[in-house]
């Protein structure tokens, strides 16, 4: 997974948060036939300034061409690649309630790039139907099953008093990143990604947004 | 819910984001008994400068005292207030697949201001057992439940596709915020409350970070 890229480490995750976005943006133009896009263009869609844009893509060398735009296919593949998304991970779902059903599905569906190669439970769970090509073990099993199959991944949705534990055990086992969706902040080695999608904290910013309504 | 707060209308949204983690760590706090905490004890917990968290709740009128620290409840009591965490709000979920079902369960489970009205689904679902004080209705029925119910916020776990009209007919209805998990950045009149969990834009971020290890 290590490629070097030196140049892009000093990027700030401020930019980083963004890329999905423009990504995401992108692959909607190009699945509508849209061939290439001013920043300007760019910039109504998104809801970022052209300059803002600018500024973000030339942090990667660019890519934009004075009075042409951008090519969207070319930027949507070049951003990919900056994210590591012409690689190919294989996931771990720790937590088969229904948020770790959830997330199974939502990768399943939307996330080509992301393999998903075990689910694990306290329980002994039913063979989910959708993802037959997964295996279906207890906790018990993490361990050995990380380190057999190299998996790069581990999706946790155990409830939060289980959460510390089951990363540690995934980290241990040779886990590369953790995405965290239990209210836990978790306390692992820097060497460790983690991504937290902590509900709460959406759902109370929201909340606050609403007084002023 | 218009509580008037001009006071707080100037906050940053970098700060709102900032409150709820902070109130997530001073919950727990009281949960273990701790009392009073110093910005810089704080700081080591959370992760933020005791210079960055002073500033932040200077926003809202301080709430430490020099030599003491802070009040670990009030100021739990406090940043709950600020967030309107003093309320309560009703709720749909639209969409009552795995991630409807997974919020569904979340927010009975962890978010006890955020009552769950009705449920919603394009087809006739079963009852849900662990939902039972929820109407569980088709989607055509959601413009008068919402108007009847009075119901402040719609989850909306529909796929993308139908991101868009689900939204529209809540936000006609009355609904004043949206907590969109759908890969769609909605169109919405400006007045209407919208939080997006993009899911992957958090996955593709972890993809980024990756690289370097």
């Amino acid at each position: 997974m290590n490629t070097g890229n030196s140049k892009e480490k000093q990027i700030s995750k401020a930019v980083i948060k963004r890329l999905p976005r423009y990504r995401r943006y992108l692959g909607e133009l190009h699945k509508k036939g849209i061939e290439k896009i001013s920043s300007k263009d760019l910039s109504q869609l998104i809801g970022y300034t052209a300059s803002q844009i600018r500024q973000d893509l030339n942090n990667f060398g660019g890519f934009g061409q004075q009075g042409y735009g951008y090519s969207v296919k070319y930027l949507y593949d070049e951003i990919g690649a900056i994210l590591g998304l012409d690689k190919q991970y294989k996931i771990v779902i720790v937590g088969y309630g229904r948020l770790g059903q959830a997330m199974a599905n939502y990768i399943k569906k939307n996330e080509g790039n992301f393999h998903i190669s075990g689910i694990f439970d306290v329980k002994q769970i039913i063979r989910d139907v959708e993802f037959e090509n997964a295996q279906v073990l207890t906790c018990a099993n993490l361990s050995t099953f990380i380190r057999d199959e190299n998996i790069d991944i581990a999706v946790i949705t155990v409830p939060a008093e289980k959460a510390q534990l089951v990363a540690e055990t995934a980290v241990d086992a040779g886990v590369k990143a953790i995405w965290n969706f239990t209210t836990v902040d978790l306390e692992l080695p820097e060497d460790v990604v983690v991504e937290n999608v902590h509900l709460s904290d959406s759902l109370h910013a929201l909340a606050y947004y609403m007084q002023d309504m």
